[in-house]
């Protein structure tokens, strides 16, 4: 049975996904996708506008098989979010919305319960809805009662690279969440999104390490591989680390005997 | 110009260096082998027994073209380490040593200074030595200047799964060092595999974590895959970490303008 | 001018609130309360039982110089927890109310929105209101435009002794609150006591570690130099952690010259 | 019984040692010692001139009954460390020395094994010896077998204020030496000296951290009380840390019953 990540009615193989923001250009967007295997990439509704030229126009460097996910950055309340996502689908950007409403400008961390009811709207409104949120467990039931098709914890503030600064609180949203977990924001090394996928995270979002990194087609590249080990080691069934040594070769005197 | 590590005269395509120790089976190690790609394989001179069966010979489940690095596990003093090395090389094992001198039987921590003098040693006899020590840089620089053809500091206790327990003091072994840095010992999951390459660890020595895993081919894989990660992204020039929020989508209000 | 604590219309000399849960026999909250010099103390109202005889009524044990602090524990909603506070202060036990109100039953991590209602609730209702929260700027300050007298993120689970999980959001809190920072929850040692105060944190409230210790008596004591340590060092201006060592004997060679 | 701190043929009650570099002022070191209790200061012999005038005399700042612990810095050979331990022993510093041989510029680092040979001549000259080591449980005995009075591992580098960086390899030595452990460099807040208490360490040793504060009396005395605050709680019988949360009141439904 293959492994994949089911969001909404769709299925999915890689489980990284990314974002267009922060490159130095946009034609580095298409080699980065086909390095990493992401098949869903973030797009600020702002960056999308259909009266600019195909090369000014950033769906342009977006291949068809992957799956748009417009974000609601620059909401400021749950009806704003909601007006962006309907703008979005009108736009033809497709079902998808990652619910980004956020206060807090100097943090950028999002406002969970503005989320909450811009999630519970969109839902009825049959979108596929990826919210994020700060790591809460009562908010993670609260959006899937909503209908949400994930959570979206961040691990810390976007752009922070400073990865798993909530990695309890993750680590318990993984344990009691029935929505698929997907990490978003602050993952600054592919070892922090190796990490996360041991823990049990069903997928990782990415997108400023990747995009300011000198070489964003390699960076993009080794996320992949990384969140890759992490899945197949949550799944080989490793052991727990312990306080003690255990020797992995003969201790007794070799040449005692 | 092919990223290689450059062991003696040796040069290697693999980072991932793993053991004979643990396994549930032997018949085991040569999958491992084929689906991590390591290249260099450590067994204890214990295990070698030249006059075993074949399937009973630990030897039988290497490829040739997978270098042996015997270890002298078991060695209490230098000297010991010493005899054990030239028994290795006599009974045909080549010219790669592991250091390993022990006389901590909780931890099993490296007795440094009788590392260093067995170094010394087998450095004059034409071994390519490899010594197993506590992170330490002066040892380190003694190292160099004694011959050996890296140094492999320990990252937690043989056996633990803890990681890199002493990050900050193998960062500046990484900073100063004139010889190939080996993490050894303690490394448990991928993520801390990779963590160490993207610190600028020339390779890691991974043999209790991939052993005991139900799936050590997976396992396996899962860790080479890793390795090659943090070795990219080391090479792909990630930006730091910032205590700062940077935005990746724009968040002028959207729908104010 | 005095290092004081106010909350409400009230000043505080001590920064450690303490609570009455889980000691071994009530008889060891007095001199508890005496050895660590706590003013407040958390009760929950389940425990107020005004017709039990004077040895089972846990008020009997807090001497009246000691601010009593009832808190909403039991509570699942908003309603409830104004309907706890209300009967609390009918009760005789004062204007200040500490808000729980807890849905998750595995880790009884708080419902901060279901808090901010009651808190906008409680406040105009003149109590002095100190609400304890999911560690999160939005709710602090949202609970600051709602009346409430500080904000009392957890460290981590009640009870948990695992001490600041969420350090980097909790500094976040105090540097943008502008109300009281009070951590509350998980503080399992002194040394995380001291910890919280040096980052600036108003108070502490330790309940679960000092009532479980083998000798509570000095626990709390221990407790309470460790926050008079922690604001010490706060004030005295301490300089921050470094990367490179800083000599603090001079090296030059004593014998060379 | 009273809980002391023996070294040599001495006995201590403050278990916090202080030192003599760094000050903006010799003036600020009496009032310090004063607040902080400490019975043992360091000194640099390099500091010791005899033949100044009395302010310029660093001992003229250290009250009689305040123990001198002359040290060897700058001293990069066990040769050379014997050498200025004797010439303070003659200069009428006392029995007490704290060896430091240093070749690590950068970081400062000692050498574990120069330190060792110095050690040895030392207690044989009668000295009460006080290395300072990487911590290293081999060593450790070693020391022990040598004759120290003490081990003094680093928690991190001199000067750093980086903590406890070592900690799992301190608490080994903890829990293996048979000679008291004195956590020595990098202790830069008065937490980081109540976590190394309550992991069972018999003292510390700060100076950077309590010298360059803006206000080094009162930085003392903060050191003082969390020293005190450590050592109470590993008396105290302390609960460990916990995976789950354990209610400190009573959860089940207040109003529903």
């Amino acid at each position: 049975m293959a492994d994949t990540l089911t969001l909404g009615h769709r299925n999915f193989t890689s489980r990284l996904l990314t974002g267009t923001g922060k490159f130095a250009s946009n034609e580095q967007i298409r080699p980065m996708l086909s390095a990493s295997g992401s098949e869903i990439i973030t797009v600020a509704l702002r960056r999308v506008d259909l009266q600019a030229s195909p090369q000014d126009n950033i769906l342009t460097h977006i291949p068809d098989h992957v799956t748009l996910l417009p974000n609601t950055s620059g909401a400021r309340t749950a009806e704003e979010a909601v007006r962006i996502a309907r703008i979005a689908r009108e736009a033809g950007c497709g079902d998808f919305i990652k619910i980004e409403v956020i206060t807090d400008m100097q943090y950028l961390l999002p406002d969970n319960h503005e989320t909450l009811k811009a999630a519970e709207i969109l839902a009825k409104d049959d979108f596929i809805v990826l919210p994020y949120v700060m790591p809460d467990i009562t908010i993670s039931r609260q959006l899937y009662d909503a209908g949400a098709a994930a959570v979206m914890p961040l691990g810390s503030p976007i752009g922070s690279n400073r990865g798993l600064e909530m990695k309890p609180m993750i680590q318990r949203i993984i344990d009691t969440s029935r929505l698929p977990v997907i990490v978003d924001a602050g993952i600054g090394r592919p070892s922090q999104a190796a990490e996360a996928m041991e823990m049990g995270t069903d997928a990782v979002l990415v997108n400023t390490a990747i995009a300011t990194a000198r070489d964003p087609v390699q960076a993009g590249k080794a996320f992949s591989l990384a969140v890759t080990a992490g899945r197949m080691a949550y799944q080989a069934g490793m052991a727990g680390s312990s306080r003690r040594a255990r020797a992995s070769s003969p201790l007794t005197g070799f040449l005692q005997e």
